[in-house]
This record gives structure tokens, sequence and C-alpha cells, in this order.
């Protein structure tokens, strides 16, 4: 048996050997970090015995791997701890995650956020008992005599799904054990600070025709440091939440009887939106981009042409009852535009044409995948696409990233940003237009154009949308999971399916091209995101409420009214507060609303026409002639300042 | 027995005598003219008989009850032709119209506009020959077997669904007869000039589950001048019909497999959307609104609460399938505005709060319904509830119809618009809420206002919301047609169901005062009646291009694209054409786009910065300095001029 090390080193052995043995062979001090090893590139455990020719990377607690086989430890501790409080618990499944590890359980009778504390300290009396966790290699058969005995139906059931001749391994810890791939640690001691985080429920299987199981989050460190640190981000995430602001400020709220996924916006939000989707339209038309204003419902028959009856049906709205009178709520712009374009013959001389759209858009998504304004079930995109002729792809490309890199500037998310090439899986036929060849040439021809604009982007197997390869702008939001916000794609099959021509130089119809692109992405994610990286004090220029005029004494009511109206007259954002109260509480007020400016308007300000200035950041700048921070604050509006 | 006449004398007859003697009897004049009578209230003709005491007015030539009787006699001799040509067909209704009159037919096969000729021949025919139209008084079981052996099973049908004791009367001419109320003309001969106009398609009884019908339109005058001025009419009306000017003007489009009543606006047409939109919403702005942005569907829980559910079903787009799943698109913005109102504690000092929203509506019409941008599945409504104390109504009512007039008067509307007071119909139950005193109540309040206001309205039961009485604003298309464009209206139902509350002065809670309310009604329809009242040619501020500006060589070009991106620049909607086409081409063309100014660029013009203008209405402007355009159109812009 030959083994051939990272380095390329090869040992040769005789007889069956376990990845700790040879780890000790090469080294003690290897063999004391060690936690696995990878073998022919597959993770496995200390335990896990070669028995040929392979690879082997001895892995240590210092690879990336350790985190997620330290992770699903924590996940089986969980489901042991579970076990001990409620011994008929029925478990789903429990993996690791980006941040930590879930276990998904069927209680008898409902648990709540107010259960996790006992369920902490079995799990501490489990990471205690320091038990050592063995791997088991057993027969299906004896698996599911194991797992019925046990009463666990959901592993029954996975076991039942998996393949006749599949290796079989179940992970014991003590008396608990679980099927499971692992690997795992070598003991549950090594599970040092841990902390269940969040408790949600869960269709089985991500199906809502399932049964509904209870979610249990946690996060598990080696250090207490990293711990109290990632504790710490997660008080700070949840105080940035853009759903906890957004509520707060007055932003937008959501309604039981409305529906899930429906967010309103409430007067300080629609503002918001207004004035982002009036920059972006306006940004547009300088850009050469012409407006449309297309229908959200269409018939089904619109859907066929377009391929999304075919490929996208689950993601959508549809209403009707049969062929004959189905309409689907759209889940894209494409077709109404490509119907705009398709209006009388088009010339060479035409093209490049730039469609824009704020275009409210529907996706069906699972509830359980519903949050706040970054995942909703109606949105509105800044879509648009380009017709363009061959030559002109790359030239309008190029244009799109340019609007859209002025556009993340302009709100101070540029640096926020990673990209990813979104390709298509031929693994996955169904998903995906069946054009093997369209397919190879727009990802090749989509790859030279991000190649040759040196975008560092990573590659992504499957998130191609079903008619092409695309570029995703991709950002985290406050915690931590990544979201597309825009994206940009070169289209070589829909033109086809919409018959669209344009008549070329030589008076040939010709098959144009078609970008489809977002500048901004959509408008309620986009918001989001603002929202949690300026912790609701949105800049200046998107503020909802830009001044707050606040009167010091009942005598000054009359001037901060007619400041507050001066200020609206040249379409400053701007309220007055006259109450009686004291200026200290009003000032607190608009410091919590994170209104940027606070003018306080006294006896003498009120006799000389001028205001004292305060910013929100707490920041006293003094008293000044009202002209002057009239000028100031049209300036820095215009000017879209981001640091008041 | 004792006739009262209409000037209070009582005529007193020893027997029963016609219309036609007593008209007679009174003057040789008077019967001369007279073509019926009211007999308490109930129009006649002259034949009818009177044989006991009752009022009597002599209905004559001048009477408006006239032009009804000419109708209803036109569309029986339409009839009578249509049996001539075609002896198979079989009559639905056939009634008189506000224009004309119609005929719904069941023919063997189907006819169409090329078989109107004929139609018309045999009617000339009928008319030629003078036939006295005779009433006849038969019994139903005679009426029955009358029209059974006619083989006229629609008005079998008709005949089946009369209660048992209703006098039947028929009305014969030469060998024709039909079922009918009356009352007619003498003779067929009385019908002097007609024209047929138009065929469609229509459901027996209106009901989509019955069969269709064809419907033949016709139109009959005394006097040919009368009958030329129409058709004279009619073609000015097709010529500026919306949807024929939309097309051409490339404002908007349909498309079949997107499906009827829904409207694409094409990028001219979504430019002015867009100008029309940000303008109320920014005049909105000013008068105190608050902008809301909600979703556009929503589980049928939020319809159950207002109402829609119960009253309103049948004009809902629905989704799902049972009762755990229902959603619909919604047919109004108002349970969205107050979902918002009622989050957080309302204090009387917060109110009145003016939510406005730019909201997109649905109707579920019949595709009967359907008129290009008129009346449509889906719109774009300036929607806004004011939600107020009892004590703030009027004073809110009255800026409600402020700013209403504001803005008609801007778009030169103000002159067009008639005032309709929409009552609930007790005979109606089904369709609206269920509470006499609320509507009592609701109606006064709305009467009491709208007399203050000395506004000249028509009053017409049957057209409230189910939730309400409402002041609707009116005006007719270039078809003749009228139409809501504006409502407002005082609600005092839906507080309570929606539970929606303030603490007044003394601390004690209470149901707020609503005014349902828009400023400029579906942006749609009111693009609809500005295009035809304007004849496409949109006052300079809406008009999606605003400027034309035409090279008049090929060394031009440069100067005549500079001057375009300048008026870009500024705001102005401009376009260059700098095609190498002869100048009174493009000059042409301009003009039938119906671009306010085009701008000459020559070399003498290139040279010494100027520009020959040119308006839409062929007026030659001279030629100016560039600066000097560019400062007279910024200024009309904002002006909102109309002459241009």
């Amino acid at each position: 048996m030959k083994i051939t090390l990272k380095d390329g080193k090869v040992l040769e052995y005789k007889k069956p050997l376990s990845v700790r043995e040879i780890a000790k062979q090469i080294s003690e001090g290897l063999a004391r970090i060690a936690i696995g090893g990878k073998v022919d590139g597959t993770l496995v455990g200390l335990d896990f015995v070669l028995e040929k020719n392979c690879s082997l990377q001895i892995v240590t607690t210092k690879d990336v791997e350790y985190t997620e086989m330290f992770r699903h430890t924590a996940a089986h501790c969980l489901a042991h701890g579970i076990k001990k409080v409620y011994p008929n618990a029925k478990f789903g499944v429990g993996p690791a995650t980006d941040n930590g590890f879930y276990y998904d359980v069927e209680f008898d009778t409902p648990i709540g956020a107010d259960d996790l504390a006992k369920i902490e300290k079995a799990i501490q009396s489990v990471v205690d008992a320091n038990h050592p966790i063995v791997r088991e290699v057993i027969k299906k058969t004896e698996a599911l005599k194991l797992f019925e005995k046990a009463n666990q139906p959901y592993k029954v059931e996975l076991l039942n799904g998996l393949p006749k001749d599949e290796t079989i391994t179940i992970y014991k810890q003590g008396d608990f054990f679980d099927l499971c791939r692992g690997p795992h640690l070598e003991s549950t001691g090594k599970i040092k600070y841990f902390k269940l985080t969040q408790i949600t429920g869960a269709y089985w299987k991500g199906d809502q025709s399932n049964k509904m199981l209870t979610r249990i989050y946690g996060v598990a460190f080696e250090k207490k440091s990293e711990l109290d640190e990632y504790l710490q981000r997660l008080e700070d995430a949840k105080n940035r939440d853009h759903a906890k602001l957004g509520r707060e400020l007055g932003i937008f709220m959501t309604e039981e009887s409305i529906g899930q996924g429906l967010p309103l916006f409430a007067p300080k939000g629609a503002k918001v939106m207004q004035t982002l989707i009036r920059w972006v339209e306006d940004e547009e038309a300088k850009r050469g981009y012409v407006l449309t204003r297309t229908p959200i419902i269409a018939k089904s028959d619109l859907y066929k042409i377009s391929g999304h009856w075919e490929h996208y049906r689950d993601g959508m709205f549809v209403l009707g009852n049969n062929e004959s009178n189905y309409m689907a709520l759209r889940p894209m712009t494409c077709p109404f535009q490509f119907a705009i374009y398709n209006q009388g013959t088009k010339s060479y001389r035409d093209l490049p044409i730039r469609y824009a759209e704020t275009s409210s858009l529907f996706r069906n998504e699972n509830s359980g995948e519903m949050h706040g304004l970054i995942r909703v079930r109606q949105f509105t995109l800044s879509d648009g696409h380009i017709v363009c002729t061959p030559s002109q792809v790359e030239a309008e490309f190029d244009k799109c990233l340019g609007l859209t890199n002025y556009l993340l500037q302009a709100l101070g998310l540029e640096g926020d940003v990673t990209y990813r090439f979104s390709k298509h899986d031929p693994a996955n036929k169904e998903k995906y237009i069946d054009n093997p060849k369209m397919w190879a040439s727009a990802e090749k021809e989509l790859k030279q154009i991000l190649d040759k604009h040196k975008l560092q982007y990573q590659e992504s197997v499957g998130d191609a949308a079903f008619y092409g390869p695309k570029l995703d702008i991709q950002i985290k939001n406050v915690w931590g999971k990544e979201d597309t916000i825009i994206t940009i794609q070169v289209d070589m099959a829909l033109a086809d399916r919409f018959d669209m021509s344009y008549i070329d130089e030589n008076g040939t119809k010709q098959r144009p091209m078609i970008i489809h692109r977002s500048s901004l992405g959509c408008y309620e994610r986009t918001l989001a995101l603002l929202i949690e990286k300026y912790n609701g004090a949105l800049p200046l220029w998107l503020a909802p409420t830009q001044v707050k005029v606040l009167s010091l004494t009942d005598r000054t009511v009359t001037q901060a009214e007619q400041i507050t109206a001066d200020l609206l007259a040249k379409g400053v954002s701007a309220e007055a507060d006259v109450r009686g109260e004291k200026l200290g509480y009003k000032i607190r007020e608009a410091q919590l609303q994170k209104i940027p400016y606070m003018l306080v308007v006294g006896d003498k300000e009120a006799e000389s026409g001028c205001v004292a200035v305060r910013t929100r950041k707490g920041g006293d700048l003094g008293v000044m002639p009202y002209a002057t921070f009239e000028q100031t604050v049209l300036a820095q509006i215009v000017d879209k300042t981001k640091e008041i």
C-alpha cells in the first residue's frame, strides 16, 4: 500500500493503518493536532483505516476543514443534549453551517426559546463527560432495525432513501448514536465553548407539504474569546438588522393579514425608495436608456415562449385554474420589453436600444426563506435590457458595469461587493434551456469579457439563469449571509425564442444580442443593505427626514415652522418639532430617528435670522445665518455627501 | 274621466280616448307634432287609450323623449331590415342608447362589417314603405304561441321571465312584429336618415356563460344635416381615439400573448407617465401628503376584513385554490394604508394624516368591457386616504377638491368635467355594507359638503362604493362615453372594520373619519383623455419628446448633436435627427410625431450659434440664438404653457 502525502513524499505499508497511526508515524507533533485526513480528496476521521494506494493529507486544527468537523460534532452534542432532556425527541438532520450548526427535531410538545437554557446545560454535561466518538460501519438492514427500535422515523426515512449498496456509518458517543457520514472529532470534550442562538420552524426536507420540525441553531468555538467575539458580533448584527431598524425608524412593516414577504413601506421608507428610484431612472436616462412601463401579469402563453412556464413555474404566482385561462405574476421583465422591441422593424441604426424599467416582480418564495427586505415575494427591480448587435456587446457590457459601479460608489457600497461568474450546471438539465452549444459559447463570451475587465471573480456552477450565464455582484448582509444585489448577463437564447430581429447594413435580417442587466438591483434589498451598513443613519441625500427644526420656546414656534416651510419649498425634507417638550428631549428623539441635522430656534436665533445647528452624531456646529445653513445643506444633498 | 294637463288645466271626458284624440281636441297644431304622451309620468304612444283619471303631458318632436322613441323605432326598423335579408335571424334585445340604437341578433352563419350595406338597403325599403306602427295588447299565452311559431327563442325566454299578470304588448309594422313595451313613432317613414355604425359581439343578457350574439349598432336622424354632422364627429373621433394615436405615436401597445386590458407603455408613453406621476407626487408632498408603498397582493384575510371578499370578489384576480391559501391582486389601496396607520398609537395631534400612493390596482374586467387605456385590468391610481377627526372632514374634503381642480386646470381639463353624487341602491342590498343608518348619515354628510361647495352635480343611485357614497368627477371620451376620472369619498364604515383609532384631547379612544380620494385618478385613463383632447399633441411639458434637432447638411451633424446633448443636460427631452434625408421629410416626420419644437441647424446657424425654430403647428419662429431658445423652452416647461 503506497500512501502519497501532500508534499509528494510516498510512504509504503504492508498492512492497513488508520489516519491516526500514520500521523503518529510522521511525527508526534502532527498527531497531537491531527483531527482527520483527506483521502483522495475526501474528508475522513482519525479512525478511518487506509487499505489501498491513495493520496493522504493529514487535516489538523489549523486547516479550514477543522471548522466544519468541529461544528458537525457540536451538532451531535446538541442532539445528545436534547435526547437527555427530551427522551422522545425525533431527529431530522443536523449539519454544520457557515456560522455554526443546527439540528431539526420533532418534539412531543412544542418548545420555545425559554427551553434552550436547559438544553445548553445538558450539552455541557455531554461535553464534560468527554465521550469518545466512535465510527461504526454497519449493514443497511442492521441500521434500519437500530433506528426503528430507537423510534427515529426520520432517520429510517433517510436510510430508506439511500442506495442499497451504500456503506452506512453511524457515530456513537456515550449512550447517543446517529446516522452520519462523518467525519467527527475524537471526543465530545473537544467542544469547548458553545451557545444556542435561535429556535425556528423548518419543514422536513424543506418541503411545505411535510411536517414542520423545530430547528435549533447554535455556535461552538475552541476558545472563549472566539465565542465572546461571536456573541458581540451577533449583538451588533441584531442592532444593525434592517428589519429591527426598519421598524424602529418607520421604514417598513409587515402585516399578518397581508402575508409574509410582502413588506409595506411606511412614509419614511417610501420616501427613501422614491429618492433612490428617481435617482436611478435619471442616471439611466443620462446614459441613453429609454423607459418602459409594462404589466405585471400576463397569460401563460407569454411564459411558454420565454421558457419560464417550463423552467420556472414553481417560482411563479399562477392565477386561473386551467390551460385556457392561466396567467402569472411576472418573475422577470424581459419578455415584456421584448414585446415592445418587436413593435415595428428595427434597423442596425436603431441599435443599441437600452430599455429600463422600475419593475415590480414576484417570486413565490417558501415561507422559511423570507427575510425582511432582503428576500421577499414582491420586489422592485431597476431592470433593463440592452438589445444590440454582436459587435456592440462588449462596449455595452462595459457601460453596464460602469453605471453599476457609479451607483455603488455614490452609495458607499463599492468596497463591499464581490463578483461571481454564475454558470449553468450540465448535471441539472431540467433547470436550463437545452442547448449545450449555446451554453458553451455564452459562457466563453462572458468569461472573456470578465477577464478583460480584470474582475476578481469566483466561478459558481449552477447559479446561471435558465437562459444564460451571468455576472452576479454579491454583498454580505449584517448576518454574514451573501446575496446577489446586481446581475449583468449576456443572453444568446431569448432573442431566438421571441423571434427578435434587426436589418443589418446589407439589408439582411439578423438576430440581435441581449444584455439583461440591473443597475442597482432590487431596491428593497439595496435599501436593507444600506440600512445595515449605515446603522440606520442613511446618508443625508437619502435620509427620509433631512432636517428637524426644533423650537426652543413657545415664542419661536412660528419661526421654526417658517424655516421648515422654507426648507420644504427648496426640496429639503424637513419637519418641525414645536411641541412644548424640553429641548434635550426633542434633540434625543431626533437623534434616535437618525435625522442628519437639527436646527434649534431660540429667541436670539429668531431675532437674528439664525439657527443653532447640530448633527445626529452629536456635533454642535454652532449658530449660523439660516441662509448659510440652507446653502450648505443643498450643496451637500447635490454632492451626496456621506459624512454628516 | 278627468285628465289633468301639464299646465294644470283639467279636461273631462265621458268615454275612453287615445292620446292622439286628446291632442287633436287640444289643437290641430299640437296633434301634428305630437308623437306620444306621458301618462302619470310613463311614456306611451299616440295610440294609447286613457280610461281613468290621470295626468297627461303630450310629448312632441320638440321634447327630449322624442329622441328615445325615434331611436327605439329605428331599432325596430333595423330588425325588420335584418329579417328581410336573413329570414332565420333570431332576435335578442334592441334598445335605444345615448347615441343611437343597437339590436342583438343570432345569425345562422356569422356576418361581418361587409354585410351592413345590404342590411341598410333593406332598412331603407322598410322606411320607404312607411308602414304604420301598431300597438297590440295580447295575453301572455297568446304571445308565447306567436313567438314560438316565429322561431324566436330569445323572445320566448324574455316572455317566460315576465310576471304572469304582466300586460304584454307587441308592435307590428308590415310583416314584422316585436315584443316591446314601446312607445314608438306612428310609422316607419318617420325614420329619415340612418346609418349602421358598428358590428360587435355581445353575450345574451351580458352573461359570459350565455351564447355570443351579434350586436349591430346604428344611428338615425330626422335631418340629413344631423346625420352628416354625426358622421363627421365619428370620423373625428376615430382619428382622435387615443388607442389609434397611442399606437401611432409610440405611447402604448397591447400584445396578444400578454392579454387584453394589459397595456404596455412604450418609451414615449412611459416618459409621459413618469412626468405625470412625479408631478402629482410632488404636488401632493407640497400639500402635506406622505407617501406609502405597499404590496399589490394580499391574503384573503385582509379582504375579508375590508369586505371586498364578500362584496367584490368577482372583480378581483384571485390566486390559490382553497381557503387556506387564497390571495388576491388588490383592487384598492385602502386596507394597506390602514395597516400602516394602525402601526403605533395615534393622537389627535397627529391628525390629519394624508397618505398618498402611486398604486397599481387590478380589476378583473370582462373582455367585452376593455377599451384602450380607459378600461383596463391593471392600472395606476394616484390613490390616497386622509385619516382625520370628524371636525376636520369638511376642510380636508375642500383641500382634496382644491388639489384635484389645480391638477385638472394645469392639464386644461377643468372645463370638461361634470360632477356626480353617487349613492347606494337600497334595493340592491348584497352590493353594499348592510348598515342603513351609516348610509343615511354618510350620504347626508356628503350632500351637505357638496351643496356647500355649490357644485353642479347629478345624483346617481347605485354608483356608490360598497362601503360609502362618493363624489365622482366625470369626463366624456371622444366617443361620448362618460367615465369617472376622479373620486372623493367620505367613509364612515372602514375605520370600524379595521379597528382604527386615535386618542382625543381627553385621552379617550375615538374612531377617525376617512376620506378616500384620488388626486388625478387613474393615470392610464387620464392620459387617454389628454391624448384625445389634444389630438396627440400633448402640452409641451408633457410631450415625451419636446424638441427635435434637425441637421440641414452633413456639415451640421455635430452641432445638431451638441445642441441635443445641451438640451438633455438641462432636462429638456430632446432628440437629434441627423439622417441624410431631405429637411422637408424630416420636418414632416417630426410634425407627425407631434413634437412641439423643431430646431433646424444649417451652416449659417451653426456658425452663429443660432437655431431656426419651427413649431408642430407649422409656425416658423425664425432664427434665434440657441441660448434664447433654451431660456424660452425651459420657462414654458416650468409654466406648463399649453399653447405651442
